[in-house]
């Protein structure tokens, strides 16, 4: 873990002992250190990866006011933070190991927040299984940025891609969709409605995602292609049509759809709204019965909404076999 | 390589097709990326690890106006992103394999400052023998911030730690030290003075610095402790005086210093600034003639610069056995 000298270098930058960044590194962030981070006192982490696995590598940013808003919690920002790249690691079936953490703090920005921030990766640690392996906490004038890179493994030649569905698939969802796009617009616009515990669960799948990695290792040598669902369930799908180089369609009537999805437009609102993090993944229906197992075995319901056939491109129709033309403007294939 | 639903999208960030963002990935960054990482087309980049080697990571931040000038031309930020992480994993003694870069770019960033970073970054992967793994762009309100996380390898156990330092030992540096610190001042503050080209080079040292990747693998099992020149030679010599538990003291006279560093305040000047990246660390002096042989086929100087002894914290002392007082107020260990 390392805090560099600036352009312009504050009075005391230089001494590397009772500097501002070293100290918080020490107090807060050395705590999460894993083995081989050396308790973030060296230039970088040393890791013995495990003969016969892969290793696998993601990396997502984000920032205050674009991905999370100013006055979310920051322990869920740090869930948050964890959980956008642990799900990227779920949706190739691999367990996670560590992560390194890069850390743009505004000046305004006090130790309680850092802490609490702090905190939030201690818990997202204990519930995934991950350790920090280093970082770089750095000062802006700009808003909180955010950068994590996870490093998950798993067995050779095991990895879930998003190329491999073949025609005559079904399509597979976990979990529920449009719950994080509700909560998001609860938080962001007042949107009403709705029972109160479902408004709170809403608030929550928005700011707090669990990435679905108990499932995406089930999924091994089941799923033919994987994706997690951060776009948005369409958005995902085409992502996974492309690289399939297949059809994909759903029927818009199978998507699990959260309790409010009403509040956005019903489930043509729920399949466009992003952040939900569960996996989206094909497989052929003869493993049907072995996927339901795996998905018990994961503790999370899956759905079948729809199939891989000919062509590309992502579809998605009603019960009347009719083509939904999707609002928001940016989904129309049709 | 993604690029998710912001809290505010606008009309078309739904659609994962024509999203600009997805377009700068597949038009400037898919091309960098290595074998594992799927055309960056994929959740996360697989990578077989070398059986018996293990993995070296590391992480660091670069903001624009903190780290580097607002006016650096792109390829040059795109180099130093790379270079002050690959400095780490040099220090490491550690070879480069591969990176994940996450950049938050403010609208006004226009393509043509994209494509160059780019360039930059095949400038630097040809360079230094790493590929793109994978990564993330978002947009932001605030500078441009960039992050990158390392991924290097070496033989099992050969690692070379801040820690190691016994007491006895000499201390040494590579190249030579305040070249950056000038170069910033001469672009920042409009420093003048000295040879046209001595100018040209520490600008260039400091835009563009060169992580001594080639040093740091011929220095394992010969040094016993190393760290990167990164905050300043005497801000890395109390590091790796706290890491090992000894007290390190140089020789102000004997340290290589740039041909400006008259500009700076001298050699003492130049131990207080920072970025050169070059190789501080220690080794037995009877493996000097080992050690100096090493430095001949990594093609760089190595010059002793000082002793390791008894007790804790960095010293510098003149010729005359006095120990020096530093400016910039920061290091006050005497």
């Amino acid at each position: 873990m390392s805090a560099r000298t600036p352009v312009d270098p504050p009075p005391d930058s230089i001494s590397g002992q009772g500097h501002g960044e070293f100290d918080l590194i020490s107090r807060y962030f050395a705590p999460l250190a894993g083995p081989g981070a050396f308790g973030l006192g060296d230039d970088a982490a040393v890791l013995t990866p495990t003969p016969g696995r892969q290793l696998v590598f993601t990396a997502d940013a984000i920032i205050s006011g674009v991905h999370f808003l100013d006055d979310d919690p920051a322990g869920d920002v740090a869930i948050k933070l964890l959980a956008v790249n642990l799900s990227d690691l779920a949706a190739m079936g691999a367990e996670g190991v560590g992560y390194l953490i890069t850390t743009a703090w505004p000046r305004k920005l006090d130790e309680a927040w850092i802490a609490a921030f702090a905190q939030g990766l201690a818990e997202g640690q204990a519930a995934y299984s991950v350790v920090l392996l280093g970082g770089d906490t750095v000062a802006t004038g700009g808003p909180l940025s955010l950068s994590l890179t996870a490093i998950g493994e798993l067995p050779a030649n095991t990895a879930l891609r998003r190329n491999g569905a073949h025609v005559g698939d079904n399509i597979y969802v976990s979990g529920r969709i449009g719950d994080a796009g509700v909560g998001l617009r609860i938080l962001r616009d007042g949107l009403t409605g709705g029972e109160p515990a479902d408004r709170e669960q809403a608030i929550e799948r928005y700011r707090r995602p669990k990435p679905r990695l108990a499932l995406g290792r089930c999924l091994r040598g089941l799923a033919t292609a994987c994706i997690d669902v951060s776009d948005g369930l369409v958005a995902d799908l085409a992502h996974l049509a492309e690289q399939s180089g297949a059809r994909m369609r759903i029927e818009l009537e199978r998507v699990p759809i959260s309790p409010l999805a009403s509040l956005i437009g019903g489930a043509a609102g729920a399949i466009v709204a992003g952040d939900d993090y569960e996996l989206l993944f094909t497989a052929a229906p003869a493993n049907e019965t072995r996927l339901f197992a795996a998905a018990r075995e994961a503790e999370v319901a899956v759905t079948c909404i729809g199939q891989v056939l000919k062509g590309q491109g992502a579809e998605v129709f009603d019960h009347l076999g009719n083509a939904v033309v999707l609002d928001h403007g940016g989904y129309r294939h049709f």
